[in-house]
């Protein structure tokens, strides 16, 4: 019953040329919502801005011409017919050898070419005295001059921040289309495992894996479907992933996929239609029983049921899917460099990921030190790790002291 | 009616001193909806996880003792009295001379010290072959030996990712106690701007600053209360200002601050209640209007209306406090070394912040080139700042080539 195992690398590639990521499609959502979501489309500005030739500064509104030649003790004088305010298109139309009293953002009134600050002039009853020249456009924002109508102000693709948001209010939409969140149905199994809230039978334990994965389904920008744990027998299961597929768009279980006689996961996913089984074991460690299949155009990951191991599996596998459906640029996940505190050992011609803890040292920087994974239990590894070091199939070891790449797993949403 | 300014760090002083900033109080809420909540109370463990003695290997439960002295060419033989199962108590006793087949992660029966792995046996009829020897406890992860009884797992104050939530499902919890999430009502003044989604009226622009400033909130773990653009007049405005204070933690404004005769905010606010204003402007560069008040209980904050300002002072100073509130630990935001492209000058006498974007270079790593804010306008000046230099009050300027702190504007939410 040897089999040679699938490398990371060829699994990988499967997943790119099988798994069709394309994104779901767009929808429209208000611009209020829009935080943390990603444009689909770009967006072209349909106005100028500013929309008018705009004063920076209190002043007047003038003719340049007007006032060339006009110094400290030589002032030119202008008559004053009107004054602009904020907010309003202006009522008056500057001749030649006239001024309007304007303030910061006003609309230059026509006839106008730029504007004299108020500190540059003195006034006496309807007659202002300008002891600066200013050239054209001096202390004026044309039109246009911040964004032009029909320029791409945004690309699709763009995660929507603050400053993202705040220009598109600036083109006036309160709508915008985004792509849709993928949904990610995420279910456990394991005759063992008891959901979390209910009394626990003796003998069982509490499953973690439906709420780490669901919450690691958030922090890799999806939307998780929360299904809880499924008993331990071929209908139920076939039944919940049934209905995981129809409410979803990617599938996710843990647990049931090692070669026990009761890991029916894989057996199940096989039967639920076609292309069916992609991945069945993956040369790792941990995360080696991992298995993928696709069910129309449905991606369904079965992950083991360490957590820790469910966790980094989701980190190196369906993170990037989730990430690429939901139109966003994939990120391989923040890493440090820090120095290896012990010799970590990879196992026979398995890519192996070493779960560390960081600790500053003085002399050092950062020192990666192992959480003992298995006998040390679920919960200390998963609190305790704060990244993995990865050791390449063809290497045995990595020594105490060299300098090795931690990939952090916590707060992987914003990297 | 020159005044001398208030510094930024006395104005950081009187928020700390006089704004009383507590949370908000604890809401109980699903721990499935959990993510990136801040706990509010430790949590201590209610029950040892494993709650009993579980095997980690697929193999026979036995007494050590009992294998002591067995041998690769000489094994000792033990009667198979049973199996265990995953999820089931186990209903058999195991005596001396006795066995009992068990697969990993099930409870250990009574009687049994340890297990024996399922290659290093064989197995005729009722009698097992024992090749191997194992000590006490081999192969067993103990009762407790994960998480014991009464051990505190989380503190109050711990952001909840996948590691967490999964820690706090396998105590068995599916409700948890989190900070409440600040409120904080946004709304923007002045005669010149629109709401998004209206037609634009001639003279008018676009409201940026509610929406930007509302995405700054969720950045920073609140919960915006868009109340888009308040008509520029006092009774509209104090109204508005009522309103946000009934509805809301914190209320932030912007515009309508600085020196000219429309500029209502300030005055409104003074009327709105005790203790009132405390900052009056401070000494800095831009978003020297920058107005503080507290009404009741409830910081409000007054911004400039130059968009680029407003984000800025809020990331200055709205930011820290609701961060403070929704129980979080203040973050500085994150921020990168670079070399300035430029000189950058200071304002005299005041700390000044320089809109920047970071550029690779070959030769020199990062380089902070300013971004031109004031005549190229809001949206260019906002899309393209990617961080800020700080020039403290007492020096006169940056040098081209000297080394500088980005602080980084964009993600904040997750530093």
């Amino acid at each position: 019953m040897f089999r040679q195992l699938m490398t990371l690398d060829e699994a990988k590639r499967i997943i790119d040329a099988q798994l069709g990521l394309k994104t779901l499609g767009a929808e429209e959502i208000s611009l209020l919502q829009a935080y943390n979501r990603v444009l689909a489309e770009d967006v072209v500005a349909t106005l100028d801005i500013p929309p008018f030739n705009r004063s920076t500064v209190d002043g007047y509104a003038v003719k340049a011409a007007d006032t060339f030649g006009a110094e400290e003790n030589q002032p030119v004088h202008l008559q004053i017919c009107g004054s602009v305010s904020v907010g309003e298109a202006p009522k008056i139309i500057i001749n030649a050898g006239e001024a309007a009293a304007i303030v910061t953002g006003a609309p230059l009134p026509e006839g106008a070419d730029a504007v004299v600050m108020v500190e540059d002039t003195d006034i006496e009853g309807y007659v202002l005295s300008v002891y600066r020249a200013v050239t054209p456009n001096e202390n004026v924002m044309k039109k246009g001059a911040d964004i032009k109508k029909g320029e791409t102000v945004l690309k699709a693709g763009q995660v929507l921040g603050a400053s993202e948001i705040g220009a598109l209010a600036a083109l006036g939409l309160n709508k915008i289309k985004v792509f849709k969140i993928p949904l990610v149905a995420v279910l456990s199994t394991g005759a063992e495992v008891t959901e979390p809230g209910k009394a626990l039978p003796d003998g069982k334990i509490y499953d973690i894996n439906a709420y780490s994965l669901s919450t690691a389904v958030c922090e890799s920008g999806g939307k998780p479907i929360y299904m809880g744990v499924v008993p331990d027998d071929t209908a139920a299961l076939r039944e919940a992933l049934e209905h995981a597929l129809t409410s979803a768009d990617i599938v996710v279980t843990s647990g049931g996929v090692s070669v026990g006689p009761k890991d029916l996961t894989p057996q199940t996913i096989a039967t639920l239609g076609k292309p069916g089984l992609l991945v069945c074991g993956i040369a790792v460690k941990p995360g080696k029983p991992t298995t993928i299949a696709l069910v129309g155009e449905k991606p369904v990951f079965a992950l083991p049921g360490h957590p820790a191991s469910a966790l980094l599996m989701f980190h190196l596998l369906v993170r990037p899917v989730i990430q690429r459906m939901a139109g966003r640029s994939m990120s391989e996940g923040k890493a440090v460099k820090a120095l290896a505190a012990t010799r970590m050992f990879s196992a026979k011609g398995r890519r192996t990921f070493v779960m560390v803890k960081l600790k500053p040292d003085d002399r050092k920087g950062l020192v990666a030190v192992p959480v003992e994974s298995g006998a040390s239990g679920a919960i200390t590894t998963l609190a305790k790790a704060e990244g993995f070091v990865e050791i390449p199939e063809n290497q045995q070891f990595i020594d105490a002291g060299e300098e090795v790449t931690v990939t952090l797993l916590k707060g992987a949403f914003m990297s």
